[in-house]
Order: structure tokens, then C-alpha cells, then sequence
């Protein structure tokens, strides 16, 4: 007997997935290990930066007011009192008419104001002692980084959510974090179901193809943030299924399944739900590839039943996965990063559900511009590999023309949205 | 004494390194470890995709001539023979008003050139034996997923020096690439100089600074694609430097040291390149923050001298490193993706040298915007966390306002550019 299903709108799917209390757990990485993990706590200065006043050039730090008088045709001349590296701490104070030879990132030593820089003065011995003259009126504070100028102690940094990158990973050094506090990634089980799938490494045989989902939503998880395990492939038997995905959920955050999705005779998926007793928030999408997606909930853990056909597969897990791990992560921008373009192509046929098309972003003079990066039937892996976003066509009566403006989702962005999808 | 410098325009600079033959070396990695490596071979079909005749719905494989008379008020009745699961093959033939019970992504039964969709026929029983009914006109072909349709035998799918993601994973999947061949990972060695370093670890003293910039470049390394060793700080003794670098160079690809590359009395990298007989390929550079960058060559291996200044030694990493890293990762684009941005904001100032500001890219409705991230001041760390593009304003005899169009270096991009600079 055949199921009615009713298609719920992709944002309605997105918001009951939103709406569940989704866990957070952090965990400690030395910083060496931070790249693109994600921050578990604001970072604030520490301290000002910099943190003593210091010299941005190589040159002479000396009184501005000692300057006064100088011009071309009149030069000053500053007895040099001291040598200062950058990480030695002056012991000289500097007087009228003394300079002291201050190298770039070295502390300002007292007295002095401004520096002037080495290109500028003229050095001489005389009497064994070492001497500058100047012939140009310095500001007092001139090439002068002052404590503080570049962060004040207590200041918001960087925000809890954010994954680290080379930037990040330079403030948390510059703070001395030689640990960081970031979001503990999620683990993503996976089980492939269909009696049709090889392994990777085995010869083809008629009828059968190899397993592709299991890798590219590994991949999908990794790229989120997350985990994966994968657990091999289910038969279609459903107390062993059953047993599997028991044991499975211990170990897992979320659960997902690939195949075994849709409505004909060998699905088992909708029945391991009810033995499971998870409650299913939803188990159809009006949306194209991707419709007969299943999403349900058991306890603090979330079960996704993707479709088989590797295109329906992958925007399933962007769509309803990604913005979990996300959220998991500390991220307030879980979705994939909304943004609008103007289309390539013709779209000239309308759509009874909206479709979301692999495409390929590109810019013309700074303009977005959007077009599918193959063909756009659910079963064809090969547009994925050129995909970097997913043109939204919402569903309507009429088609889309090139030059109209669509919104995409960006697949390879660290930065996300809020929200991904408004009521379509 | 001073050393003169003669400052080298960016394009001139970055055409010296690129003029070096750069080695490029394969390593073979588990599918599932391939994420973000990149690829050491053109990727082709190994057979056709799908490699057998498909139905890529749930439904009843049948001969659409069958159909010719059907219609609403005629429905044709068909005898069932067979169930085809995914992954078996038909043993029998499709005969004249003959079906096979079909499910999406089984192989194509014999005799039948059309599947109807289980949700438009009618089953029943007679005789012990199963029938269904139609009344719907089929054509030849329709919901067939033909062999070769999405993919032919020998295709160049995806090219050598594309870096991995989950799209091109689900490809290396679908043609049994258990075993990836990609580039291997350049690797950077990393020498801090400096007598104000701190350790991450260590408390701030009077006068010192912790090292940021080891730990910014190892990620900057990480995230071009490259490895990164990090060999710890230099003291400001040649011989212990030059010994110390010299045995460095027998385990890199390239090498970095950061700081001791200006012209103040305590730098000594230039006598280190000169005792090791390295090739000095320039020591200036006309830009803004970054001009102290020096870039050697000794036999295939580049010494880079980056500035001691963070953002100073960041920008001289993605402009002249990374460049080096993707060539050796086969791509044919190693250079910050350029495109062109509306500036959100002035520069009023004329700038003698060509400046690279930190940014921060944004989109408005489909428009690229470009704004500072921050601070623009070489030794700014935090302005560095939220840069994710590098804003370039050629020198010139005026500013920059609000609205003009300039080019930006996109940091966090898969793509990259063949070129990055036009003449400045």
C-alpha cells in the first residue's frame, strides 16, 4: 500500500529541525591544532596591544620639542645615549638634546616622544662618542605606536562561533591562548542501505554501482565541521537494520541513512522510525532533488533518512544537517550563506516545487553570476564536483530568464547566514 | 652602513619566483583522507555513467508501444512477471503487454523502453497473478536513465590540480578510486627571528611580544595546502643562524624566517643568504605593508625573508609563498583569486606605493563590496582575524572614494586566479 506523504515547505522542514534543543560540548586543542575548528568562547584582549608604547621603524627616539628649531638649513644635533633592540627595556632616560638608536618593535624608552627614522638623520662620531643631527621638525607622539592603539584590554576579539583561521590563529597567539577552548565536533553516523551499492574498491557488476554517498557525505561532514563514521552498508533486513541503528545512536550525534527513503516495497526506513519510537518531524520536502527526505528525532539525537540518488543526498545534507553541526558548533550563522545573483542561463520551464539547482558561481565585474554546473537530474554525480552553490529557483508558474535575479547558496563559505530559505 | 634598495613593482616580484622551475611531487591517499588534497591527475570516466540502462523512478518497466491506445477512458492491462530490486538483473524478457515491477536505479529489464511511475497505474490480482492497468500513453525512452547519459567512457571530468571536495569525492567514489593519486604536501620549514620573541606559553614581559607570526604562517601554510615544521626561534647569532638554516634547507621545500630582514643594525638574514650562496631574487618590494620582503633561491628549494611585522609577514606569505604551494599542488591557478569590488569606503590619501588593505568582502544584492577590516597599520594583528580578501589600491597621485571599483584577493577561495597583479 502506497504512503501519502504531504510535502512540506523547505523552510517549514528547516524551522521543525531548528526548533529541537540542539547540545553544545567544547573541547580543549593546543593552538597548533586550531585551524578551522570552531571558537567556543568570545576571545577579548587580555591585555592592551601593544602593550608598552613602541617603535613601528628603525630610527632614533628623541624629544619632539628639541625638533623645533630644525629645517633645512638648520640642523640639530642629539648626542646618542643608548642602543635599543627590540625586547631590551631602555635604562637611559632620554634628555635634551639626547637620542637613543631604537630598533622597529622596541619599547619607547622615558623622555622620548617621537622617533625619528634612520633615512632621516645624519650620524657622526666625535670626541668617541656617537652623535645625530637633524634637520627635520618631529610632532611629539610622531612614529609612535602607542599601549593600547591596537587593542584595549577587554575587548571583543573574536566572537564564540567563528572557526579560526590564520587571522584568528594569530590573536589567540598574540594573547598567549597555547590552548584553545573550541566547539567539540560533532560525530556523524552514517549507514548506506540498497542492495544495488558496491564498495569503492570493487570491480562493477550489472545492476549494481558503487557506493558514492557514503564518501561525499563523509566529506559533506567533514567540511561542516563534524565527524564522521561510517558503519558500512545495511541489508535489507529489518531487525538486523533495526540492531544496527540501536547500537549506532550510542555512539552518534546524528544518525544518518542514505536509500531506503522512498515509498516502494523494499523501504524499511519509515518502520526502523517506529520501532525506534523517534518521532518524525517530517518525511517529504517540496523541493527538487531531495524531496523524499526524512528527518526524526529520538531523544537529544537527530536521524536523517537521505535519498539514495547522490544529488537528492548531498542537498539534503546541506540543507537539514550542516545548520545542526553548525549550531553544534557555536555558530548563530548555521545555514549555508544566502546571497543573490543574476542567472546565466534560462530556466524556461516552470516549477511545480522549488528546485535546487548545483551551480557555479562566478563574478563579472564584481557582479554574482549563477548558472548550473551540469546537468540537473538527481542521479548525476558529475555536476557536483563543479558545484560552489545551489541556485534556488522557487516554485511558480512561470520559468526563469537569464539576467533575473535568483538567491544562491554558497557551498565553500566559512561564513553562513541566519536563516537559509524565506517560505519557499 | 645602509644598504640601498631598490623596491620591485608586485607583478615584477611575483614573476621572478614563478619564473623558477618548481618541482611538483604525487602521493597516494585513502579516498577518505582526500578531502582538500589536491589532485596529481586529470580525473576520466573509467565507464560509462550510469554504466547500464536505469529507471530512475519506482514503477513498472514496460514497452511504450503497449501503451498506444491508452487513455483515460481506455485503460490497457498488463501482466506483471517480475520484481526487479536495485542491484538484481531481469531474468526475464518484457514481452507485449507484459511488466516488470521496477525500483529506482534497477537495471532496465529487457524488451521494455519505458517506466511508468508506480503512483499512475492500478494493481490488482486474478488468477494468482499480478496485474497493473493504465491509462496513460507512454512514449519510447520517457523515465529511462540511458547508459552513458550522465557520463561517457573517457571523459575529462575533473582536472589535475583541483582540489578535493565533497563533489569530486562522490566522482573518485562513483569510478572506484579507493586510492586517490594528489600532489604532495610542500613542506614549509619556519624560522622566527627576533630577540623580543615570547613563546605563546610564556607571560608578557617589559619590552617583549609573544610570536604570532610561526603560528599565523604554519596556518596560512595549512590553508594554501602545504605542511608546516616549525623549527623555533633564531638568536641573533650568525653562525648558530646559518648553521641552523643550512641544516633546515635538507629537510624543506621552502623556508621561511620571519623578522631580521630589515635594515637595522641587528638584521643579519642578508649575510645568511649570502654565506649560503643563495640567489637573491629581490629584497624590496613596492607595496604597502610588506616592502621588506626578501625571496632567495638555493638550487629548487625558495628562501623567503618575510617582514617581523604580522600583517606585514601575512600578506608577504599569500602573495609570494602561496603562489609556490599551489604550483606545486598542479594547480594552473596558484594565485589569490582576483576579482573587482565596490569600495564601502574613501582613502583619501594618495599612496607612493601600492597598498594591500585587510578586508572584509561582502555582498549587496549581488555586488561585491569591499571594506577594511580593521586597523591598517602593519603591526595590526586583529584586523587580520575578520580579513577574508586583500584590498589593493595601486599608488598613485590621488585616493580612492566610496563607490569606485577596485581589485580584491579573495583569502578563503578554492579557485584561485592565474594571475594576480596587473602591473602594480
Amino acid at each position: 500500500m502506497l504512503e501519502k506523504r504531504k510535502p512540506l515547505p523547505i523552510h517549514e522542514a528547516v524551522g521543525k529541525i531548528m526548533d529541537i534543543k540542539i547540545d553544545q560540548e567544547t573541547e580543549i586543542v593546543p593552538l597548533k591544532d586550531s585551524l578551522n575548528r570552531f571558537l567556543a568562547e568570545d576571545i577579548k584582549a587580555k591585555h592592551d596591544v601593544p602593550h608598552f608604547n613602541r617603535s613601528p621603524y628603525d630610527g632614533f627616539a628623541i624629544r619632539a620639542e628639541d625638533t623645533r628649531l630644525a629645517e633645512t638649513g638648520n640642523s640639530i644635533e642629539f648626542e646618542v645615549i643608548e642602543k635599543l633592540a627590540a625586547g631590551t627595556v631602555a635604562e637611559k632616560k632620554v634628555g635634551p638634546f639626547q637620542a637613543s638608536r631604537i630598533m622597529t618593535g622596541a619599547q619607547m624608552p622615558d623622555g622620548a616622544d617621537t622617533v625619528i627614522m634612520l633615512e632621516l638623520v645624519k650620524t657622526y662620531e666625535k670626541n668617541n662618542k656617537d652623535y645625530i643631527s637633524i634637520k627635520r621638525k618631529q610632532h611629539s607622539g610622531e612614529n609612535v605606536s602607542f599601549k593600547g592603539e591596537d587593542a584595549k584590554q577587554g575587548e571583543l576579539l573574536v566572537q564564540k562561533g567563528t572557526i579560526i583561521n590564520p587571522g584568528v590563529v594569530a590573536v589567540l597567539a598574540t594573547f598567549g591562548y597555547h590552548q584553545v577552548k573550541t566547539a567539540k565536533k560533532p560525530v556523524i553516523g552514517l549507514f548506506a542501505t540498497g542492495t544495488e551499492l558496491l564498495e569503492v574498491s570493487e570491480e562493477l557488476v550489472p545492476g549494481k554501482i558503487r557506493n558514492s554517498n557514503a564518501h561525499m557525505i563523509q566529506a559533506q561532514a567533514e567540511r561542516a565541521g563534524a565527524e564522521a563514521k561510517y558503519y558500512g552498508q545495511l541489508p535489507d533486513d529489518i531487525d538486523i537494520c533495526y540492531s544496527a541503528i540501536k547500537q549506532a545512536l550510542t555512539e552518534v550525534d546524528i544518525l544518518i541513512t542514505t536509500g531506503g527513503v522512498s515509498v516502494g516495497d523494499y523501504d524499511i526506513m519509515p518502520d526502523i522510525y517506529k520501532r525506534l519510537e523517534a518521532d518524525v518531524l517530517f518525511n517529504k520536502v517540496a523541493m527538487r532533488p531531495g524531496s523524499v527526505t526524512t528527518v526524526a528525532k529520538l531523544d537529544r539525537k537527530i536521524l536523517y533518512g537521505l535519498s539514495g540518488n547522490p544529488s537528492a543526498c548531498y542537498v539534503g545534507f546541506e540543507l537539514f544537517v550542516r545548520p545542526v553541526i553548525r549550531t553544534k558548533l557555536f555558530s548563530d550563522k548555521p545555514h549555508l550563506r544566502r546571497e543573490e545573483a543574476w542567472l546565466n542561463v534560462d530556466f524556461p520551464k516552470a516549477n511545480p516545487f522549488t528546485r535546487l539547482i548545483r551551480g557555479n558561481l562566478s563574478f563579472e565585474q564584481g557582479k554574482l553570476r549563477a548558472e548550473p554546473s551540469g546537468l540537473d537530474k538527481s542521479s548525476v554525480v558529475m555536476s557536483l564536483a563543479g558545484a560552489n552553490a545551489l541556485i534556488v529557483l522557487p516554485s511558480g508558474t512561470r520559468g526563469y530568464q537569464k539576467g533575473d535575479i535568483v538567491d544562491v547558496l554558497l557551498l565553500e563559505d566559512y561564513e553562513g547566514s541566519k536563516g537559509a530559505f524565506k517560505g519557499v
